[in-house]
């Protein structure tokens, strides 16, 4: 094969993987779906990169780029063959500009690490997906990654100042710059977020840090009812709290990690809110009382507060042993993350509970209530057809509640191969045809992660 | 003429205007450059909107969105005649959401009259340009506007959720929606903000609220020395405090004031700096503490702090003076707003001065310093040819010295007519040429304000 000697000669040999078993490895991610690329490659500077890209515009090979595979919508699977672009070796951490609060890093740096090294020099960069002790700052870019934090302090796209980017011709392009504020032309770094690997592959970031905040408190509220504790949420935001999380946990998700996991949480509780304040040790004290009163007045049955970090993991516990619960009754993890204006929630959980029934399906529901961002996790098996079947009829029925109550498909986990399909509905003929002429623009060949986000 | 006729057809004679007299007063905006329309038309709605685009595109008529006309780069120019699309009828207030935080506007609304509206309701909407008392929201978002206090809420763009938008081939269609997150498909929403009208016609917008802070409170500080200044903001960001705003004048802005506005300050002070802190009462005072201590430990002569609003608007007379200080000295005003790195504010700061002494300029310089949005603004008289030239030959340094310390050639101003022969100089061959591609495939008539951001 022509293309794997050409591949090795930009690469290196040793960079370019094409057995079966090799091929195996980057077949998957956070789906349950399986594609298997031609080739992988992994690349060692973004020079190769501008090589690999004009290879693949010559020979007509789609590229699928690739961080650690853990993204939610199929987003990274070589759908079509051709080239897995494994980015994780270029993880350097570039810089960390103290003065400027900037980092400058390459994609395959992993987020947590990056969150680890900042901190250590008082600054916080918040994006926190659930997967950032693996995962890529590549690909929380493609997909602006959110996380319990995104009610406060926003999503991973609130973060990127300026992008290196090769884009899909083979071009060198640089986006924005060490400013916060830059106006020059279009906006190219916002466009590039979000857009999944299909416009451009992120080959350095200019990140955004701040200051890290200097105290943090968490308070665990446990309602009997879920409208009362949906008006808690809506109360504390009222009172002028923008607290840091707001997670929810319903009914099905408190029973769940209770039986697989042992969690203290009682059992005939309709819903949990997990709220964390932070800030200036002052004002997070006057927050925490805030939270609280708001809690207590729509009747929260119990209210716990942490401060030592020991005692925040305490009560995060449960929040945390979702997912490892539900991956314990069956194999096969559909999480979707359909998200709705934040005063839906309370409908947006009632809809998502009738499609639980009408299907019977093991769904459970939890996630960033605070910013409408639910998580309504499926959780079957893959063999069952029948099941299947009624999986995918629940998923279109989750899509139709969340766009009826103003929301949208997907608040963080991106379309990919998974919600293509349903992206007319949410955007209209003359919307999807304005998105799609932008990326035909930009990938003339159609060579950047062909088959995602317009379905074909 | 065919074109006014249909012209009236479609948003009825009364809302269309040719006479010279009319034309005259849609041909400038806040450059001092004319450029008369062949027509103005204020469309009543959406629905007149999108017929008018239809025909421009059958007629090849060059369309030119206009809202207040104040901005500063010559975005609303109709430099080829045609339609001056005024869209400062389109001015209701559609909704205020207190759940969900979000305001539903139309984008004639004028910028100060809903943060008015939403302060009432214990709500803010932070972008603050000084032209907040006329501008619109809509010529607000296809700049990117910020203002004061980005340096710690963000620009405009950060408070755009979704929109309602005629593309530049007619066709109506919606992007994002109330919810904070939402990853479905491109960041069209984003892409359109800053575009200055060139890739679409905002008619209608969703906007973010958040609470409004209990507690704001101001301090000036007067330095002898700049460099002073300059380490005595970076001072700040590093002690964990993020002020809402960190304005900044040199001495000739400082002279500007005292001589034309009579302001009370030393006249042989180097620099001053308006330093707002906001938030909850209690965290007010902390960083209100550490704002005064950064600005002593970096030898402040004095440190005036105001509490009440009087006392406030007491501190902010003299900044707000530059302007009309300004243009008591020369007709001909050109402002620019090149933005560097925080970190290199002094740096800029002695290279705008050595530009001043280079070209014997009457230049000024103020501005956003924490975020190193400078405003460098040069007063001169156009019907001075030398002194044109040397204004020309000026700009050019001016730009320049911004990108040699990794800065940009606007802040929040846009690109408009005035920077489009720079933009070459900071985004390079390719980088121009993917911007160029998204707009030519968006609008392949060329339609939508033609000759902007883009030099012809
Ligand atoms: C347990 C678990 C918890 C999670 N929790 C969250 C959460 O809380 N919030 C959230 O938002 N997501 C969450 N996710 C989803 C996932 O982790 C994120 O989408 C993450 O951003 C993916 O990063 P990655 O490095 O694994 O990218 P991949 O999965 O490898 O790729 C994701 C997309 O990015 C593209 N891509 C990767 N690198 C680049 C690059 N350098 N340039 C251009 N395109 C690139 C790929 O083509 C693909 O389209 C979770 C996933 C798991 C498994
Ligand atoms: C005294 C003064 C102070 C200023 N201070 C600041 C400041 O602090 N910060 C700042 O950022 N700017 C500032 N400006 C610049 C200016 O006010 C802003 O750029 C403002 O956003 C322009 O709004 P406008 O309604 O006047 O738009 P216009 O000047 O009419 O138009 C600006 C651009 O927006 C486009 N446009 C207008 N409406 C629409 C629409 N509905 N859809 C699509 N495109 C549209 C136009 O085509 C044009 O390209 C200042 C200007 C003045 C005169």
């Amino acid at each position: 094969m022509a293309l794997l000697t050409q591949l090795g000669k930009i690469a290196g040999d040793h960079n370019v993987f094409s057995s079966r078993e090799e091929r195996f490895c980057y077949a998957y991610d956070g789906t349950y779906h399986l594609h298997l690329p031609d080739v992988v490659v992994k690349p060692q500077s973004v020079e190769q990169i501008v090589k690999i890209i004009k290879l693949a515009n010559d020979s007509g090979t789609p590229v699928f780029p690739r961080g650690a595979g853990t993204g939610l919508s199929g987003g990274s699977l070589p759908v079509r063959g051709g080239i897995a672009l494994v980015l994780t070796d270029l993880d350097r951490i570039l810089e960390i500009d103290d003065a400027n609060q900037v980092a400058v890093v390459e994609p395959g740096v992993i987020t947590g690490q990056l969150q680890a090294m900042v901190e250590e020099r008082g600054m916080f960069y918040p994006p926190d997906p659930g997967s950032l002790e693996v995962c890529t700052i590549g690909g929380n870019i493609a997909e602006c990654a959110g996380g319990p934090r995104g009610v406060k302090y926003g999503v991973t796209g609130d973060y990127v100042l300026g992008l290196e980017l090769v884009t899909p011709t083979g071009d060198l392009i640089h986006t924005g710059g060490k400013t916060i504020k830059n106006v020059t032309g279009y906006d190219l770094t916002r466009l590039m977020v979000g857009s999944e690997g299909t416009l451009g592959i992120v080959t350095k970031a200019i990140l955004r840090l701040i200051p890290l905040p200097k105290a943090v408190k968490t308070v665990l509220a446990v309602f009997n009812d879920l409208l009362q504790a949906s008006e808690a949420i809506l109360d504390v935001f009222r009172s002028g709290v923008t607290p840091a999380t707001m997670e929810i946990m319903d009914a099905e998700a408190i029973k769940c990690v209770i039986e697989q996991a042992g969690a203290q949480l009682p059992l005939d509780a309709e819903a949990i809110l997990l709220i964390e304040v932070d800030g200036l040790p002052s004002a997070v004290e006057e927050e925490l009382a805030a939270v609280a009163e708001s809690c207590l007045r729509h009747q929260a049955r119990s209210v716990e507060t942490a401060g030592t970090a020991e005692e925040r993991n305490l009560l995060w516990q449960a929040r945390r042993a979702i997912s490892p619960s539900l991956v314990k009754l069956k194999p096969t993890k559909i999480s979707e993350d359909a998200t709705v204006p934040r005063a839906q929630v309370p409908t947006m959980i009632r809809r998502l509970q009738h499609i639980r029934e009408k299907y019977s399906l093991n769904l459970v529901i939890f996630g960033h209530a605070g910013d409408g961002n639910l998580h309504p996790n499926i959780i079957a098996d893959e063999r069952d057809a029948g099941e299947m079947a009624r999986v995918e009829a629940a998923v279109g029925e989750i899509f139709q509640a969340a766009l009826e109550l103003g929301g949208t498909l997907s608040g963080e986990h991106g379309i990919g191969l998974m919600k293509a399909p349903y992206m007319l509905a949410e955007l209209g003929a003359p919307g999807l045809a304005y998105m799609r002429r932008i990326k035909q623009s930009l990938d003339p060949n159609n060579i950047l992660n062909p088959g995602k986000i317009f379905s074909s």
